[in-house]
């Protein structure tokens, strides 16, 4: 019998590391998606589509702007490398395809005193131009489900009020030197990693239905393993707090030298009770009792971790564009959080406080307004 | 572009709780099978599968003969209720068709003294006339990524040899009485629960090669707040031991009334290490800070525990059809968790131990043949 | 200023392992107790007491009988060999001194078939007669923080009824071949390490103020790592099932090889809800996060564990005599304690399932008196 | 017999709640120390110590001074309100006592814009004039079990060089306005809770022998549930960080509303591992099963948690006074934790970061020497 389901048509964009997962993903654990092209320029990842994707009936292209054009092809996952994430979401919005992109949305913003462009900002003036193009940033521990249980405890006002997040992204340490080549690109360590803890931070801070302000955000770091990231005016290990107006202060934590493994976890502290997420770390449901102590595994890279939480994503961006819902995460909040991240990169290079006014500009200590940065 | 993969054709029959979830994973969480057809003789379920199965191409039959003759079906999922497990199954492996039937095979075996038909056994030495077809009694457990792990630790020797196995399966309280009205056809307590224990114990004592040789076993059980058991010889609570030759025991405990939710654990005790799986149910990774006290969920079913390894029970049942593979579970080791869940069953209502010699069969306590039982 | 406080008197007998721990309690621990006598007839033990004990002002005696006229000693702690327990008690009893004795009361009871004495009962036999004397088991679980806090819990009411209850002592292995020394004369593994388990069942299933009555025991084995228990009967892995009237079930599990360290642990599973005690051992606090995974101690002995306890047990103790009140502990229930670990012990040996009726007497499986074992 | 062992003749000054805790310590479980005196202004105290301190012989005073007098004391345990703590200190070291001082030293440090005198500087310098006299400050968690086996571990070099260090202190939250009142002469936050995260910082970042130099502190805080406290400059959540000169960084919660109870925790963050004390606060063993889910207790308050600590620092300082060893904790580390806590507690008020150079004097962001504050 002939199925009678309509699906999304996707496309995939970049086919490293996350791209193909999340070309798995729409391919086989998406049930109302199809992905029907992919697209890389790099030959080693089309020859790993050629096995993986091309039996199942996906187009392989090696030019982003050709693959925009597939027929019927009706939304695009940009997984690319972080420095054109911006620019392929851009595109896809103005050839009228729903995004769903790879955090972060970029890593730069206009905190930085260069005149580059802000990208964030840019994309996010492109998607307002585009009402009818539904476009999302992956924060997938939004998709996670222990965060999201934390989240309804929350929203139904059982912690009291969300007043301090601590969180944290914490990698295994890869003796490989990849943390040094991945740091001048990556924008620094806390728009990489810690970016997702930004991300928390708003989300549960926003719970009443506003984003939270800015106040000043400081941060801290050393290079306790990988000395060399100090070329790229990156770190190791990070320590930021970023105080908000209206009484909400977020602190995190970020590291390249986790031994055992990823351990990202977070707590929710509200005026009558906290939630942990995470808070002990492990593969599954298994300890060993050995001859030096009870022992248990725990994730060795982000994946293993929130592997579930990306297939979710995936199907609630094929949801939300299919039935014309509400995306799941706003644009806007994705913006600021590349924003935070930025200031705190910023802060960790110059070893200032940074303080904002409540519209968002920045201001020396004493609330004056300060030269664009 | 049109897939040139081969997916294997699949049908369920029965549509029920379990039914409707297998039809779910072969449709949509198993890439390799095509889910082509589906039976049931209910008019409810026939609805059901009316708006989630059929949509998606699936034929939809209320006559299982008729089913077995959809063209092209290469293998049948068996998820009716258990009373017709081993009739099902041995008309679909007479029709030439794969089978993965639900556990158990049947709730009756020889060691009942009645002249009833020995449904197990049958089953099996109709799959050994057909040695082409795969057939796989479907205990979920040893799909779990954690029973996994500890498999593969054990295997590896990490905890010496195998001598203790504890195991417990504990159903979260259904005030309903649905356990009263289920006992009537679910062959009691050790069959319908503990046999999951009992496949573990075979599992991890055969880790040599060799299904151990159950030398005795003994039952106890009380009625603690489902009295109406007691008409169907039934029990609300049952502690069991089984004695191997060769040095093992293994011991479990089933119950209907644990308190927070679904509560399945096991520690394989080795001379050298212990693993324990699930000693800490939980279903995510979520701790509540409240003011009285720290306070997690758990599973409230065995589907929120165990949906993944029925997913990928779906998932090797599919592969080792299609590339002709040895089956990941033994049909003779589930005929023997039959029998011995059918023993424990008596000795509950009986009150005696019940001892068997080296080839299976029951003897008296000191050794000598006992009639058939 | 002299001291006002009146203080008891105490002697310890025994300064083996045990022995001159308890002598510490009573001397730096006990605020209320005033450590006056030692005994003990090993030369390597008074040299001990010599250096630790004599310059506190503790008399130190080679003859028990002479450290009974001890001027003004009002209390013995027996902590001397099994063996002796039971003889050291009823001389301390017809002495007029209060006793608290060390578990087991004795390694023998009624239930075996040989014409000799019945210690524990003689013990509760002379008590009996000695009405203002008090004498006490001590069985240090019943004065640990966490188990108390499952009898207060379960007492209010909050598990309902207690129905079943799990429980297992497990030693840390011992390479030096000290458990097959130690079996000649430890009473078997039951006696000596579940009879803590038995006396838990007895407390927690007495709970509305009467012993509960044994109907059936069973006992299984094996000798994973020490074959030479067999000599001495024994082994080194045991499971008992004690089945009392009135629908309650304990399980017990004693083993001489947890690769980790001492774990004891207990499980009081009542109508609506179940208290876990100590289903995770550990020393203190700590984790480490180490490359292998995450990692605990746990306590390598059951003195490690039960430290506390055993110093809450002095000082409770102390006060019941002082204070002429209750003993926390009944003689009674001691003394069953010792009949079920015997029947559990002859059950392993046997092979048999033993059944006794409500009077306590031994009956056939179909309820007919047995000659007295 | 006539004791002939030799015990530290010790006197308690204050007897409220810790310093009755501390009475009790030396009275009952401190065997090598003798209580010979308590000295309390408060009739209340007094008379609680005419009850519970005097029948043991108990010398009672209401005037310091003559307490310092008491025949043959030799040592004094200061324990009254921090306000006078450093001046008891004093007068305690200049009669040649030796003293075991209650956290803080005092509230007070340079760092303040003011002319105050300089408490804790004044201690140190006296003490310097006094080397026969031992003088330590009380951090309680040095001498817990958990906190020294994570130091242990560290000095052994198993987790590499120590590098971050997380710490937090949580009261549980005291609806009665107790911290309002508190906090009029607590010192403020840092100084009154952090004082304990700060001293372990000190304590792992020294643990090759040198106290590690302090480069910037910055503290952020909210009145979350007792806006009141804003009266006495201080908060009811606050995060702090301090960033060492040689790549450390140690940064801090501390609140005054944990729901379930206290949780103190560290993390000890190491280049190839990380020790977790206390990630998982609980009173004892238990856990209760219950329909709402897995629960357990944590404890009430810092003394439920340290209680042991505090016996075991009795001990050691009584040690080290009789055998003329080392203290356990050096007082300039002790001087150094208030100087941080009242830097902390500035920044907490000013908004400002502030800078310091390898000479611990402050400077400005440029590194510019300020004038004293």
């Amino acid at each position: 019998m002939a199925p009678t389901i309509r699906r999304l048509q996707v496309a995939v964009s970049g086919l490293g590391r996350m791209g193909a997962r999340h070309a798995n993903h729409f391919l086989h654990r998406t049930p109302k998606a199809e992905l029907v092209a992919a697209f890389s320029p790099e030959p080693r990842e089309i020859e790993w589509a050629r096995e993986h994707l091309e039996p199942w009936g996906v187009k392989l292209y090696t030019d982003y702007d050709e693959m925009l054009k597939h027929e019927g092809l009706e939304a695009v996952c940009v997984a690319t490398a972080t420095t054109v994430h911006a620019e392929q979401t851009i595109k896809a919005i103005e050839a009228h395809k729903h995004v769903l992109c790879e955090k972060p949305l970029s890593t730069k913003h206009d905190i930085l005193r260069t005149p580059l462009i802000d990208h964030s900002q840019k994309v996010f003036d492109t998607a307002r131009r585009y009402p009818d193009v539904k476009v999302m940033c992956g924060f997938s521990r939004r998709f996670d489900a222990s965060y999201r249980n934390a989240y309804e405890i929350t929203k139904k006002g059982d912690i009291g009020r969300p007043t301090i997040l601590r969180s944290q992204t914490c990698d295994k340490y890869d003796p490989s030197g990849f943390f040094v080549a991945y740091a001048e690109f990556s924008g620094g360590i806390f728009v990489d990693c810690n970016i997702h803890d930004i991300d928390l931070a708003l989300w549960f801070f926003s719970i009443d239905g506003n984003l939270p302000k800015v106040k000043s955000v400081v941060a801290f770091g050393v290079t306790a393993l990988e000395p060399d990231l100090a070329k790229h005016g990156d770190v190791d290990n990070g320590v930021g707090v970023v105080e908000f107006f209206d009484g909400q202060i977020a602190y995190f934590y970020s590291s390249r030298m986790n031994a055992p493994g990823q351990h990202d976890m977070t707590e929710i502290i509200g005026t009558t009770g906290k939630l942990a997420v995470n808070s002990n770390p492990t593969t599954g449901l298994l300890e060993s009792h050995r001859p030096d102590g009870i022992q248990r595994d725990i994730p060795q890279n982000y994946y293993e971790r929130f592997e579930q939480a990306f297939v979710e994503e995936a199907r609630e961006f094929t949801d939300a564009v299919l039935e014309n819902k509400q995306l799941p995460i706003d644009l806007e909040s994705s913006v600021e959080a590349v924003r935070i991240g930025v200031a705190l990169q910023e802060s960790l290079r110059s070893g200032k406080k940074i303080w904002f006014d409540r519209e968002g500009k920045r201001v020396d200590q004493d609330g004056q307004a300060k030269a664009r940065l």
